[in-house]
């Protein structure tokens, strides 16, 4: 595969640093039991909650972890590490534990979406992984969740491989917006990967490819008769319409539908109620409108409180790379080594330590109350507990869950989110509160920093 | 490989219509001569040139393009195909020819960064992939370019890979930069892979792993006495300083000397200006000064002009996914059918009919001063031809460029462009012209289009 070869694996798919630390942890014995713990620090603007996504990837990872000879043999030619050390590498494997939100949770800043426990050394060689995989899918999936929304019953499909930023990321994007409520996907090998039933219609480039547009049509309804959808703005949209309901008209007589007339350029809401209008006219009330052409969740709501008259939408570039926030402010710390609960006071960047637990509050009809941020250890009565132990002893607990499941959960979950955290444009914080114990903590640790650290040097 | 497998090839790495229209050509026997080109269509904000990057991986997939057996049965599947196509994609081989320009070229909008010939047939179905595959690594060797220009001579190296949309994004950022002139890399893999100089620090984490900052210090030195460069912001940034001093001290007493310190938080040109004062105070002019966080072009541009005293800078997340532009207006548009030239008119996307070939012109002080867009059948006299044959007959025509090649190629040229293009904030519009032969063959076809499709129905 383009970027990718046998001898290589993804134990170096990370950055040097890990590397280097875990050497010099070598070097001095420090490889105790350590928890690290990723979390989102910030909202991107309009945004309200996350959708958890991207944790089958991790577990995979996780599974498979190893470095190659091949792999070994790079790292011994860099001379930065002792062979001793590059001997260590090659027999090293995840032995931990992954506790995790499901995918499909919704959830807010500050709670862990992943926490893993293991040897020092090891946790902290995942680190550039565990970030990139919960990243890319998190983000997308909120994208999604936000646009499925704005459209309002309408269905929407994901359109966007050619402009993902790469094609690893056109298969991620295809799952996260099939999890969020995408009806399909244009991309075939994410249908094949993920089981994502796959959609198209037809390109420009068909239209041009033949001497008259209307040439054009009669050929691809000829190859497809039960579910072709016509491309009909190459020259003219309106034009294209009425060539349109000429070649319907020829399917009619001999016993077929045309299933759609796709609109991709000009003003969405006004051409689409006028190519209704021709349709309708012809008598063919049950021909589809498909629309595309630069959708995410904002342009989605306008077209739809324009009125537009369109059935079907398929979103491409800038829900998948998120465009209005391409990535999220997520990290992945270490909150405790050897029973010792760490934090960094960074400016703007500090941290919760401790290994931790979220609890979900429901209200008296089942709406998403509150959740509560605890130490993992505490006991807490009434709330549900929302991390889960995906892997314990390095190995995975229990099959891989069907995409549909997630897709599942993750309905359910919006449900019971209440409308006012779902907003577009702006959404209240939802609240999360510390538990006393976690609160505790975090003063005695900052406590003994401020003792030890600051003011000596 | 997460998120591939052995059984599947890059072949289904495309949208459905790709495949539904190439089966309605096979059912219409149109597989004639046809030629598709790849340009942008406009500058994102800010941008005044792109640089040409992504064409390597577009080479090889082509090259490698084939169903496999796996890929045949899942399209079977989907119900949608005849057999007598399923069983021509199984031979189905690239056999055209790949004009583009050299990566690292420096160009503009509208002009062809690659262009395909062959059977309309094949060069439909590679659309998805040249497209992902030239935006990706373009709209990154770009971002990375203007980050060059503003760091004004100090060192910049990639350290986007938990950030980046996915591992392959990740590993493609690292190339696209270094092309452009990063100076390293922190990814391992791609280090390994093209051969990029690895670089990197240490984390808060190694920090927070010790009972004290300093003596997370000591021990780091220890395992790499030569080349240490300590993260002195966990705390607080100036008290780190100190303690790096007295740890470069204790060096300094065996004859080591300590490389760096990098601040990761706060305002970098103050703290930077401090830190290097506490530094020089203590006799450690040597010691250099790293910088992460939240660095692109602009925030480059303003601790530079703010007097930062900042060595080198870690460029991560911003310039990885490309943030303020994360996708290029970018398109692959059939221009010619059968020696019949071809244009979409549809509103705000209209495209330039029939292959081409760009001539770029230098002044007198051999500086660029305009580019003619030509047909590539005309004679042009002068100006220098940037598009060059790279495949033929299905078949790569000399071996690949190493990447230093095209690192130096990119240098040459960015010399060469005059200083006023390559404004950060703006730039005026670098001179683009149509050639007679050109301009003269759009009118005929707008002309021919008037005539057969508008006004008809």
């Amino acid at each position: 595969m383009t970027g990718y070869s046998a001898n290589d694996s993804l134990a170096l798919m990370t950055d040097l640093y890990e590397l280097t630390m875990a050497a010099s942890y070598f070097d001095h014995g420090r490889n105790g039991q350590a928890t690290f713990s990723l979390f989102i620090r910030d909202y991107p603007a309009h945004r309200g909650y996350f959708v958890a996504a991207g944790l089958e990837d991790l577990i995979d990872y996780l599974e498979r972890f190893r470095f190659t000879p091949s792999d070994i043999d790079y790292l011994h030619r860099t001379k930065l590490f002792r062979p001793e050390f590059l001997d260590y590498l090659k027999e090293l494997r995840f032995t931990g534990r992954l506790m995790a939100l499901p995918e499909g949770t919704i959830f807010f800043t500050h709670e862990p979406i992943v926490e893993l426990d293991g040897p020092l050394l090891e946790t902290q060689l995942f680190e550039s992984f565990v970030i990139n995989a919960l990243n890319l899918q998190t983000m997308i999936a909120t994208k999604a969740a936000r646009s499925v929304q704005a459209a309002a019953g309408r269905r929407v499909v994901d359109f966007s491989l050619r402009r993902t930023q790469g094609t690893e990321a056109g298969l991620k994007v295809a799952r996260a917006t099939y999890l969020a409520g995408f009806a399909g996907t244009s991309n075939v090998l994410a249908g094949k990967r993920y089981g994502i039933p796959v959609v198209g219609t037809m390109a420009h480039s068909y239209v041009t490819a033949f001497e008259r547009e209307i040439d054009a049509f009669r050929s691809f309804v000829g190859s497809f008769p039960d579910n072709a959808v016509l491309l009909i703005d190459t020259y003219d949209t309106l034009e294209g319409a009425h060539k349109a309901v000429k070649v319907a008209g020829e399917m009619a007589r001999q016993g077929k539908k045309l299933r759609g007339v796709r609109l991709d350029s000009g003003d969405m809401a006004a051409l689409s109620v006028q190519v209704r209008e021709i349709l309708d006219q012809a008598g063919f009330k049950e021909t589809l409108i498909f629309a595309s052409g630069g959708f995410d969740e904002f342009k989605l709501a306008q077209v739809v409180s324009q009125g537009a008259a369109i059935d079907s939408f398929g979103v491409g570039t800038k829900v998948g790379v998120s465009a209005d926030a391409p990535y999220l402010d997520i990290a992945y710390k270490l909150v405790m080594i050897e029973g010792r609960p760490v934090i960094k006071l960074s400016r703007g960047k500090k941290t919760l330590a401790g290994p931790k637990q979220v609890y979900r509050f429901l209200d008296d009809q089942g709406m998403m109350l509150k959740d509560l941020l605890a130490r993992r250890d505490e006991e807490v009565e009434d709330g549900k507990p929302l991390l889960k132990m995906f892997m314990d002893s390095g190995r995975r607990i229990g099959p891989a869950e069907p995409l549909t499941a997630i897709r599942d959960r993750f309905q359910e979950q919006l449900y019971l989110l209440p409308p006012a955290y779902r907003g577009l444009e702006s959404a209240p914080r939802y609240p999360v509160s510390l538990s006393r114990g976690l609160a505790d903590l975090q003063d005695q640790v900052e406590q003994r920093i401020e003792e030890r650290e600051l003011g000596e040097s």
